[in-house]
C-alpha cells in the first residue's frame, strides 16, 4: 500500500505535513509506504529534526509549489514539478495507490479530473464534509461545492456515493440518507429536491428515510445528507465558522463545539473517482495530515473505489 | 393607526398574545388601536386577568380557529369565521391597517396573496430573517421559504426589499447587500448566482458590497444577504436549531447564543405586498406578541408600503 503525500500543501507546509507523518508512523506498527513529496531542501531537515527515518518512508523531491492563488489549469500545466503535478503522475502511473494535499483544492480537483477521471457511469464526482452531531455521532452532508448545480440523478448518486463512505470509511452501519430540504413532507421542496425525492425512494441500495430540514442537520435524523452543492458549500461554510464563534465566545471548550474545530479533521476524498484522491483544508494541522493518511488507508483496505465501481454497475 | 392581532395563532395563544397586548400597551404612552380578534369566550377572561381595560382595545369575536395542519386554501374557504380569515376581511376592507398572526403560516401566505395582494411591478414578495451578528449587530437575510426557486430578476427585487427594510425597519444606515454565494470572486457561483451578480452592482439604489460565503454570515460583511428561499430556508432552521444545542449543552445563557432564541422576535413581514402583514413563529411568546405589533407600528409609521411602491416605480 503506497499513500502519496504532498508535503508542501496548506498553511502551515511542510512542518504540520512533517509532524503528521510522525504521528501516523509511531501510531502504527505496520504503516503504508509513504511517499513523501516536496521541496528536499525545506523538508529533509524537518524529517531529520523529528527523527523521522530515511527508510522509513520513501522521499519525491519536488523543486515547484503551486501556490493557493494560482489558477488551478493552468499551474498544473506549467508546473510539471511542483509536488501536486508529480503526485498525480505517480498516482496515474501506479507508482501509488492514493494522493493526498492540503494545497490549491482548484488544482487538486482539476488533476483528479484530468488524471484519474471518474469511475464509468459516474455522472459527476462528488466531495463531503463530516457534520458532528449532537449525540455525538457523525455524519456526512454531499455535494458540498463541487457541484452547484445539480440534477436529480446526480443526488441520486451522491446518495449512494455517500452512503457507501459512510458505512465502509466512517464504519456507520445502514446509514440513514436524508435529502435536505425545507419540509418534511414528500412533494415539498424547490423542482431539484422534487424530483429527487422519487429516485431516492426508488434505490434499494440505500436506506432513504425522507426529507431532512435544516433543524435537522446536527440531529441524528439521518447520518447522510444530500443537497447541490452550492446548498452544502454555504452549510459547510457556516458549520466551520461555529469554531471560531466558539472561540470568539470562550466556548471552544465545550465537548460539542469543539468538534467543529475542522482543522483536526482528515479532509475530503473525491468520490466517484477510479483512485483516492484526498482534499485537505488550507489550515491543516498534524492531526488533520494523520487523518488524511488514515483515511486513504481505510479507503485502499475496503477497496472502496472497486465497491462504488461495483455499486455503479449493479445499478445500470 | 389601527392593528389587527390574531389572538388565536401560535402554540401559547391566546395567552401569550394577551401578555404581548399588555406589555404593548404599558410600554406606549400614545399605543396604535389594536383590534384583537379572537374566540370571546377564551380571550376575554385573560384580558380581564391581565387588567387590559375594555377600552383600551378592539375586540373582534372569532368563533373559529385555523389548526396548525390544516389545508391553508381550504381552511380559509372553509373558515370565514376563523380569525385569520376575519383579520384578512378587515383588512382588505380599511378597518385596520395591519395584520398579524402567529398561526398557520401557510393559511397567512394564502390570505396575504389573495387578499391583499403584490404591489404592481413586484415580480414575488418575500419574507425574511433576522441575523444576530457576532459584533452585536443585526442582519436580515431573505427569501427564506416563499421563493424555493429563484429567477435573478427576483433576487435583485429581494435586495431592493431588503435593504429598505434593513434601513426604515431595523434602522441600519446604507445597508451592505452581499449576495449568498460559494466564494468570493464575481463570475463564482451557481447559474442563479452568476446571473444575479450583474443586476446587484449595477443596481444603484442599493449599497451592493458582492459576495458574502457561509462563513460570513453571522459576521458583519453584509447587513442584508440575498439568496433563493431554499437556501435561506436551509439556513434559517439551521440557525433555529443553535438554540436548542446551547440550552442542550448549557450554554444559553451566552449572550451571543441567547439572541438566537428565535421565540422572543416579532415574526417576519411579508415584504412586496400592499399592506403590512406579519407572520409570527408558532413558539411565539408574549415578548415576540409585543414585538411583531412595534414592527407593525413601525411600518406604518414610515409608510413602508408606500415607499416599496415608490421604488418599484422608479426602477422600472
Amino acid at each position: 500500500m503506497n499513500i502519496g503525500l504532498d508535503m508542501m500543501g496548506g498553511d502551515f507546509a511542510p512542518l504540520e505535513a512533517v509532524k503528521g507523518v510522525q504521528q501516523y508512523l509511531s501510531a502504527n506498527a505496520q504503516p503504508a509506504t509513504l511517499f513523501c513529496i516536496g521541496n528536499e531542501q525545506q523538508v529533509q531537515s524537518l524529517l531529520t529534526e523529528y527523527q523521522i527515518p530515511a527508510d522509513a518512508i520513501r522521499f519525491i523531491h519536488a523543486p515547484e509549489v503551486i501556490g493557493y492563488h494560482e489558477h488551478p489549469t493552468k499551474a498544473l500545466k506549467e508546473k510539471q514539478q511542483s509536488s501536486i503535478a508529480i503526485g498525480f503522475h505517480l498516482l496515474a502511473s501506479g507508482k501509488i495507490d492514493a494522493f493526498l494535499s492540503a494545497g490549491n483544492t482548484g488544482a487538486m480537483l482539476v488533476g483528479t479530473m484530468y488524471t484519474i477521471k471518474a469511475i464509468e457511469g459516474i455522472l459527476r464526482p462528488t466531495i463531503s464534509t463530516i457534520v458532528p452531531k449532537i449525540d455525538g455521532s457523525t455524519g456526512l452532508l454531499l455535494d458540498v461545492g463541487l457541484n452547484v448545480d445539480c440534477k436529480p440523478e446526480q443526488l441520486n448518486q451522491f446518495a449512494v456515493l455517500g452512503s457507501l463512505y459512510a458505512q465502509h470509511v466512517l464504519g456507520i452501519d445502514n446509514p440513514k440518507v436524508g435529502l435536505l430540504n425545507v419540509g418534511e413532507e414528500e412533494g415539498k421542496g424547490n423542482l431539484l429536491a422534487q424530483s429527487t425525492y422519487p429516485l431516492l425512494k426508488e434505490n434499494s441500495s440505500i436506506n432513504f428515510i425522507g426529507n431532512v430540514e435544516g433543524r435537522d442537520v446536527f440531529k441524528d435524523k439521518a447520518d447522510v445528507m444530500v443537497c447541490d452543492g452550492f446548498t452544502g458549500n454555504v452549510i459547510l461554510k457556516m458549520a466551520e465558522s461555529f469554531y471560531e464563534i466558539a472561540v470568539n465566545r470562550q466556548l471552544h471548550n465545550d465537548e460539542y463545539l469543539h468538534r467543529f474545530h475542522y482543522e483536526n479533521y482528515g479532509g475530503t476524498p473525491v468520490l466517484g473517482v477510479a483512485k483516492p484522491v484526498i482534499i485537505g483544508h488550507g489550515i491543516s494541522n498534524a492531526t488533520a495530515f494523520k487523518n488524511m493518511i488514515l483515511v486513504a488507508e481505510k479507503m485502499l483496505q475496503t477497496n472502496f473505489c472497486g465497491m462504488i465501481k461495483q455499486a455503479v454497475m449493479q445499478s445500470v
